[in-house]
């Protein structure tokens, strides 16, 4: 049993923020101490500063604590720090907590690609942990540290390819779609005459950001802990798109190993089953019960039948099948503001508690 | 200027059957002479029997045409019978209308691999009329034939790759991802409840048509035109899915050419833009001003703001870019019960109308 | 505590038996024992016999379950019988099984206007259980029993006339429209082609229901408690009409009172806040914390952001503003599939049980 | 036939801007000549100034038309101004054009309620033209003058309401209820995330509005035609709704009759189906055939299939029944960026040009 920490959230009115509040409202290890907004919202209520979109209220504790402004004297108090903040203004603000020795988890885009901070997937890469030591030695800090999370969309992506990396070896391409909920827009986000009766063919920044990060998430660290070695044998091909779907990310993937010949369905269904992470053996709170959920159906999973399965922080995999160009292909589906952001998050940092890192 | 012909709809009750009223109504060449249904709707009005699902109102003269059984004898005054029948139904009903003497174009599946029918997309492969003679030798006709339609999804990916196939050489592999519009599975195909919020990764039957079909419409006819030559050197991996759009199927495409090195996007551009069709040459009347429409926004070609560009018998295509793991990849876009269906059927009867052949 | 009961589930497979399984898997009174459909579906698992459309898993222990075809002589261990069967097979079934001495809740239509048979709303008029004794009599049962659901969007409406009723008085004019859900009409129910980018003003029988449904309902027992006393003084005009929305009914509601003048807007919350009923008096699993939700914010209730508040079994009412041709008007949403149904039959069933009828 | 009159178009780029250049793009009596809009899009071409979002392409000779600033002396060789102003900015923009004596046809909201300014529907109270006169004299204007636009849902209520009025003599009650487009809400508008599997019951200020302007529209000129009557006897009591739906809004109406007894419904019927108007008399080009479509199927009219029929500028009614608390009720459908906002506009200046005041 852990001793219960203080966190903070910025960003805290956001999409991302709420369900940073969904997560944590009720959590045993954290506690909802400081929340941290913009200009705007600071030194109103939560209730009214922020315009509540999730199915679930407000937990009624959290309504009446006042918004603060996103500096890091007014969270010093904080064990953890959660940012959902955008990339916009996430880059100062980010910086500024993490070299006044505060423990940072971020999910923009700013620090993903810094060779001292780890993009982390919980229950794929929470070995890069290990670079920690030399980020705050780095940085000059004695407790602070920050870890990034992924792209929502190559979030989803990496859970099954780190099984297959690691029971058939490295992969040479990835061929990867996705049609991704509007949920990840944010708030007001996607206009609904953009969507409604459409698709649109074009996230802006996407497709760079699922090419590079998959790389650097499968990819181990240097012998010397002290950087990443970066997958050089994997060429990903990205194409993103929008849906009208509130929330999860559904991607088609096709992939080509290095080695062949290429497995068998039945091995690949079962890789994919008896795949476990660290998260799992630390008995995380958040972890789901397993990483990856088979489905079995033909047409499965599906974003509204299979996205809250084990509370969205598993991913879910079907239509395994050969790829005739390709070796093999297969249709995932990942909650989007959940294991694709605000629930990595909270498992790392619980990852991290388990770890004595908090 | 030529003649007017009768013309007889088969299916005429469901989805693709009204659009072939509505695109037959006020042809130049065509009058709605007979429609035929299922023994349900045989006996009564076309209004009583048909459930109109289309924006516009079932032209007047239309309405009170009483509605037959899909019988050859009913027929036999037309010059042309379109057949958008089921493919449960479409295999004894359509080899009837033949062995009938009569001229049958069909959007079901069930002969598009028969070795003497041609699969034929009008802005594509109209050259293929080449082996109607041998056809009537071989059925013992004397003026019937059969033309079968591609697949919807099929039709608007060989737009592209026709171009690119005349202009750059053949293609060793494509990787194609389909997001396709409810009206593809006709009324009341879809149910709500499943793809209202959602995406369904799966359309049985569906990859495996554009699979082969690719292959017989990009071949050629046998030097002794009694036969075609599908294409050997060509893979085509297909991943089909059902978003929730009215109409419109919008694909993502990979292409990698036999020979290298890769064309520039300057070059792809270019020849998608440039490309012609016989169609266009005998000036057919619901010949597309271009068969490919080229897109340069960003976020383009979309289902709800492109389908009825060239009243949707175009195909739209942008976001040309260099593949990492082929050579180039792009966006379409289709109207899959125009160009896709009831439109290519009509467009390749204008075709044979133009050669003599009806 | 309350010893455990068996229960038989009618129309497992279609949406109203699915919710019934979700609500009953881990129930503190109630465990699953027989499921029923039809013929079609008889002996086959549960898992292949059905087509899953809830967003949580098949409860494990119901997969295997055998299903059984709908006769009494397979459920007589059952102590409550649940039927989510459609009206079109109900009224035979459900009276076999009522005349078998078996207790049945019932879903469909068919036995709401029977003259011993209560329409029941668990939060509105659970008093109507006073004429069980009178009903088994006149069915020469003893311990079997039939009550009967609302309409979904009736069930909505009354509850807060009934808070309304209470405090002012009777009411002599209703005018309520309704904008439904579409899990509303089971599946495959509405076909996509009709809803997207769509609302269709019309549903079969509906409004003839509600017109009906509210004068029973909020209508007492006569003297003798062998009879119901419906409403003279109340006329209620119905507009029913189909919304693209999963789930949660949303309806605008006008009400005049006999009595003048018209309450104030605060009178009338304060009544709707302050509104319960016998079953959280009963303490009834679940009962709702309370039957009305005020929603204060000029834009709710919403079917998305509030059908799941209190597990779906409250309705959110919000908008009390005075109405220019009536006296009150306002908003209501009731979860469709939840109160409307599935919850409203096990919420009875758990009244009767502490009331020991079961 | 008349000559060509020069026009411009104020919010040129907004979603009734676009509605605007559509239909004048091609119009008998009208050539657009100046664009304006806000003065980040002013100095831009109208190609790059704006975001087309509607399914017909820019019109070719409009697309490089350099925006102008909206201040009078901009457009002062224009015979006509249509206005798509919002209304934050419309009050003193449309005056300042109005004392440049100018020809102003306002969609906001700013002047509707105006003692001078006629509030018009062109198929219902064209005869408010009369005003203008005394209008010119009351600003000191030679040739110019102001009309405006009612709202939307106005729009498609008081036509049917005209014919019934004009039949059966005045209205006492009218209950509204609306499902409104979000095209109505212009763009971006209605964020995706509020109104995907949702409807929102309510829309700021749109009630008030209804409220008012059906006794203006509905009511008759002052003797001396310096004035208008509002209708004193006739009370409205409206709720609107957004739906997720393009375009069209939904509206269910009960209306009583100051005297009775109240009509058949085949009156009904008959009165709606004759009912004409002066446009039609004059052969303005954008006349609907009718001014009122009748549907008679159970579940007509619906947005998706009606919208477009007259090119949007009838008003479809169906669903003519008893209403158990007024007298009658019944369903109608307006298209609400054609009818219901430019349509109207370009109608009545089409009017104006037939009756020689332009």
């Amino acid at each position: 049993m852990v001793s219960t920490k203080k966190v903070g959230i910025l960003g805290a009115t956001g999409t991302v923020g709420q369900r940073f509040i969904l997560l944590l409202a009720n959590h045993p290890y954290f506690t909802i101490h400081a929340l941290g907004a913009s200009s705007r919202s600071a030194g109103k209520t939560y209730k009214t500063a922020t315009k509540w979109k999730q199915s679930q209220p407000i937990p009624s504790h959290v309504e009446q604590l006042v918004v603060k402004p996103c500096v890091s004297s007014e969270f010093k108090e904080c064990d953890v720090v959660f940012s959902g903040l955008d990339a916009d203004v996430a880059g100062d603000i980010e910086m500024e907590f993490l070299k006044a020795d505060l423990v940072v988890f971020s999910n923009a885009k700013n620090y993903r690609r810094d060779p001292v901070v780890p993009l982390m997937v919980p229950t794929v890469n929470a070995q890069h942990y290990d670079i920690i030591p030399h980020q705050r030695q780095h940085y000059g800090l004695k407790k602070g540290f920050m870890i990034t999370n992924a792209n929502c969309s190559t979030t989803g992506l990496v859970v099954p390819l780190k099984a297959l990396q690691d029971a058939f070896g490295p992969m040479s391409h990835i061929v990867v779609h996705t049609q991704q909920a509007i949920s990840g827009a944010g708030y007001p986000g996607v206009p609904s005459l953009d969507i409604l009766d459409n698709v649109v063919p074009y996230i802006s920044g996407e497709e760079e950001k699922m090419e590079y990060e998959v790389g650097k998430i499968l990819g181990g660290l240097s012998k010397d802990q002290q950087g990443f070695d970066l997958l050089k044998e994997t060429v990903v091909s990205a194409t993103c798109t929008r849906v009208p779907v509130l929330d999860g990310h559904l991607e088609s993937v096709s992939v080509k190993f290095v080695n062949g010949p290429p497995p068998s369905m039945d091995a690949v269904y079962d890789v994919l089953e008896r795949y476990s992470s660290e998260a799992d053996a630390l008995q995380c709170p958040l972890a789901p019960q397993s990483p990856i959920i088979i489905t079995k159906e033909a047409d499965r999973p599906q974003p509204r039948l299979d996205r809250e399965l084990h509370r969205g922080q598993a991913v879910s995999v079907g239509r395994v099948r050969p790829c005739p160009v390709l070796d093999i292909k297969f249709t995932l589906l990942v909650h989007n503001t959940l294991l694709g952001a605000a629930g990595s998050s909270v498992l790392n940092a619980e990852i991290a508690v388990a770890k004595g890192l908090i």
